[in-house]
């Protein structure tokens, strides 16, 4: 049990939903994938509370997951829009969405997220470089990485 | 912007976030995947207090995710599995703790996942079947899908 707990402290998975793991946090990425980018569109499309989405906007701001720039002088108004390290969710945001059409609409999809130039619907998988081949969650093991605690000592 | 509510109402993401869309229930999935089964050990790994662990586990029978098995008759003790649609969530904990790796730890995963037979790091590609090119966020569009209230109606 110590061994896991060890892991927990330094686990990637952890640390990522520290910055992002409240389901505001992740409808305000998805949005703003989808093209949503003022405060006004996000409260309206998402039905959120100004307070709440202010204060889910200044921590993602700070998480540098988005940043926000002005649109406008005079009055001063901003827009937010996804960093490199924002765009970077989108693995995340399809895994999830995967999952919900295939448990939660019993595999057909409410929206469809296609290659643009070919129309083709996308896949995601996970898989081996070495052997090519595509992993069942059984064939998955972890070891310590360069990161961990135990190869800095 | 009336659109984009429409889409939000039947998105999949919004349905996966629903049931799974908290710190805690997906740091008890992880777990489950790293072989914890009980309350007992789930409790001391996660640090997470008695009545939140229960009822998120609770949560998380009903949904189907996990399932309760006894595993001793005297007195009744029962262990936590994970179902087919818990162990589906395995695409969806990888891409945050690869996004963890790069953005939380320099691109030095504490935790390295590897496919089991091999040893070989496992990787995650988000990528179009018909080009065979891996996608960019910036490739990727939305269209409704079978399961789109559009498409019903």
């Amino acid at each position: 049990m110590r061994k896991s707990t060890k892991i927990s402290s330094e686990c990637s998975i952890q640390q990522t939903l520290d910055l992002i793991g409240d389901r505001w946090i992740l409808l305000i990425i998805r949005n703003l994938f989808r093209g949503a980018r003022r405060f006004g569109q996000l409260e309206q499309d998402l039905g959120i509370a100004k307070n709440l989405l202010a204060s889910r906007l200044n921590n993602l701001v700070e998480a540098e997951v988005i940043e926000k720039v002005p649109y406008q002088d005079r009055p001063l108004r901003h827009e937010y829009l996804l960093t490199d390290k924002g765009r970077d969710l989108s693995p995340s945001l399809v895994a999830l969405m995967r999952w919900g059409d295939r448990w939660c609409n019993d595999g057909a999809a409410p929206t469809v997220l296609i290659h643009a130039e070919c129309g083709t619907p996308l896949d995601q998988v996970t898989h081996c470089p070495s052997c090519d081949n595509a992993l069942d969650p059984s064939q998955i093991r972890s070891r310590p990485g360069p990161g961990s605690m135990e190869v800095i000592k």
